[in-house]
């Protein structure tokens, strides 16, 4: 397979000879399937090393390639990792926030969140890990731009509708609506992140992502005062 | 405030001129006070920094004493990291665990256990955001010896006491009682380290730790079928 040589030199100090001409700035490498690729190998270097530890060098390695195709590509690592973002994590969570239905029953939207984390986590295994270290750890890389991003578009909705759904009666009046936004994460998107963890302590085979979802639906549902009796 | 030596460099060169004698090998900083403050400046870097990132340089500066005086004290950096595991945060999680009455009523131990999170969180405000990088992110320093140190004594314990309750048919039968668990926890110590996130989009002052507790025994008194009426 053929490696990029570093650009610049490529320019520079290009001989006469003829041979493997190519058009200028554009690596030997490059095809239409290489950019995901290169997101991909970025995203996958994030999870495993954290953010502010990966250097572009990593990422190269982990995608075969020199850094000097990354830079053709991206620009500088701050660029690469906006791309990752805008590409990789912010499509993920868009996905996620598109499932609620905001505008129907509180009962539909609440299996629908909870349904909603188990088919984000499914499709993207890697996204639990990722959360814990660049949101939830302080100082991590995405907390800003997430929080940015997706605040008015979740928390704020999914509190905003649980006021209403209070005055309306349908919700519990013990509980906080804003608190109740907390409640759901910690029982769906924690339970993901922190399972390598239970798994190692607790025999677990049986329990799959639909033991979860039941487990999880039975204390809501009662524990919002939305499925019948106690 | 006298600063210490490199011992070793007071014993080889120490003059023959009589001012300032020393014990061997003990610095000029050594007092009662100063083992448990340098663990409180070690503990604050882990805390702020992460346990991998922190050098034995910057603890030194965190407490105003010399690397020397850190090595006098405890050895290595792994030692001193040891050193605050064991006197600082091992103690932390087992004052929660002797809080928790596993021998007592069902609905006791729950509300025992939202409680001393509370208190736990209340007395050491540093411990969520410890957790959350030193256990919960994968690779985290802590996650072994917390695991190892209290799997058994806290989350099995509790996961045995809630099959007995669920088999004398205290505890609602739909929940399964190893994820009671994880959901105590995401129902806990999850919203005390995201609170730094949700109190940055929620509005929140009013919040504080009974509103916290209120919420959370509301929850869990209706979902776990202990509360009477939803």
């Amino acid at each position: 397979m053929p490696i990029a040589k570093k650009p610049t030199a490529v320019h520079r100090k290009a001989t006469r000879k003829p041979r493997k001409r190519r058009a200028p700035g554009r690596p030997a490498a490059a095809s239409p399937e290489l950019r995901p690729r290169l997101l991909d190998a970025a995203l996958a270097c994030y999870v495993r090393e954290g953010i502010a530890a990966t250097t572009l060098r990593a990422i190269a390695r982990e995608a075969g390639v020199t850094p000097a195709l990354l830079h053709y590509y991206f620009g500088d690592a701050v660029q690469l990792r906006q791309a990752v973002v805008a590409e990789r994590v912010l499509p993920v969570v868009d996905g996620f926030r598109s499932m609620l239905p905001l505008d129907g029953g509180l009962a539909e939207l609440i299996a629908a969140f909870v349904a909603g984390i188990a088919a984000l986590v499914g499709a993207h295994p890697w996204f639990p890990a990722l959360w814990v270290r660049e949101v939830l750890c302080e100082g991590g890389a995405l907390r800003e731009i997430v929080l940015r991003q997706f605040a008015p578009q979740i928390p704020q909705a999914l509190a905003a509708r649980f006021v209403r759904a209070q005055r309306e009666g349908v919700l519990a009046s013990g509980l906080d609506p804003r608190l109740l936004v907390v409640s759901l994460m910690g029982l769906t998107l924690f339970p993901a992140a922190s399972a390598p963890i239970w798994r190692s302590f607790f025999a677990s085979d049986d329990i799959d992502a639909s033991v979860l979802r039941e487990h999880t639906m039975a204390l809501l549902d009662r524990g919002l005062g939305l499925g019948g009796k106690p």
